[in-house]
């Protein structure tokens, strides 16, 4: 094991785009978003102002599906001039549902690499998404007895990974954070002293990416592949 | 102190209803509900429909605000039989942000018991609401310091609190939870073999009432005001 990482002895998994399929869904959701209220604003135009309702959102919704379905309820009403019918309201209402109830697809190697690091490590579920849902997509996936817990946070930030650290009583030295954002997996962990590793998926939200100022100077690993924390770890 | 409580070392409180106001917002937001939809339907049937809507609902959604306003706008569509206005279903978002930017108001003494037990114990805050609007009422409310962190919990049922006390590292004898909710807070932690103290709140979400014959039998403790926790503890 890489001398860096001796006194690990929790490592926290970020959920979506780590270990199952997530950004995907939100994708195809704004492209049936897109196609319902194309009769009122172009493609680009309807994309640009839901992102714009999600972020002036965000400080009261928090992230989710069900943020998102709202958002996308009063984006709807503004970008038709308040003309969009009950039934397009409804098809925006489904959308969320369907997203509630996808089917969850687990990343390359998730099981076998759990499996390994859970006999040596205390492993947590660390998301911002919602505990219900995060709880299904855990229990659909077959991995719930690999993780200790499941740790809600309302958003990724220093503070916040502080307020968990305390709360696992454990120093930031002892924690390794493992996910595909490197704004709320990676960064602020480094920022307090953790450890992180970077592990990049193909499509990545608009809210979530950073500058390569943001990142210029800091220390992390990124691989390719979750498999290849197990070397890093071994 | 009594006997019976002398194991306990952490104190999970249920946030709303037991700390501070909850229940009566949104009582009036199923009264301003009504108003909004008087041109459709009769209040009582409005209110039947919204509870029935939100149950439906309950396993995709969960507890919280955000749930709560989605299922507005379906009941909305739904009682409307399609016909309601935009401008209807903008003011119903509007009844679900103005829920999560309202003022903490306290109940009686909470603030001095909080400062007395936490001397002594592990404080949480076990809600099943959103985690974001938790955070910022128990911020609103002055009262962080007293509480070790929040724990957020999909449902209050049975299994809920065995996976809480696993977490916490903790025999369900060493676990106290007080609240105003029989249902939530009071009778799965007898069940589990934990101990629970009921403060009845004046009112109560026809999903959380219990019956008799659920009572009946169980052992906890109810008092009229939280004040009262500390000379049971004393």
């Amino acid at each position: 094991m890489t001398e860096e990482y001796g006194n690990i002895k929790v490592i926290g998994f970020d959920a979506d785009d780590t270990l199952w399929v997530n950004e995907t869904y939100f994708r195809e959701a704004e492209e049936t978003f897109g196609r319902l209220l194309s009769d009122y604003e172009t493609p680009n135009k309807i994309d640009q102002e839901l992102f714009k309702t999600e972020i002036d959102n965000l400080p009261i919704y928090g992230y989710g599906v069900k943020a998102f379905t709202l958002s996308m309820v009063q984006s709807a009403l503004e970008l038709s001039n308040y003309n969009v019918s009950n039934k397009t309201i409804e098809a925006i209402l489904g959308i969320g549902k369907g997203m509630l109830e996808k089917p969850v697809e687990l990343l390359d190697g998730v099981e076998e690499v759990l499996s390994v690091l859970s006999k040596k490590y205390r492993l947590i579920l660390a998301t911002k998404g919602d505990l219900l849902d995060q709880e299904r997509k855990l229990e659909k996936s077959g991995l719930t007895s690999y993780f200790h817990h499941i740790e809600v946070l309302s958003d990724k930030k220093e503070t916040n990974y502080s307020k968990l650290l305390n709360h696992l009583d454990i120093k930031p030295s002892e924690f390794l954070m493992i996910g595909n954002s490197l704004k709320s997996d990676v960064l602020p962990l480094v920022n307090i002293g953790a450890h992180a590793v970077h592990i990049p998926f193909h499509t990545t939200w608009a809210h979530e990416q950073v500058t390569e100022k943001e990142t210029n100077g800091k220390t992390y690993k990124t691989v390719s592949s979750l498999r290849e924390v197990i070397n890093l770890l071994d």
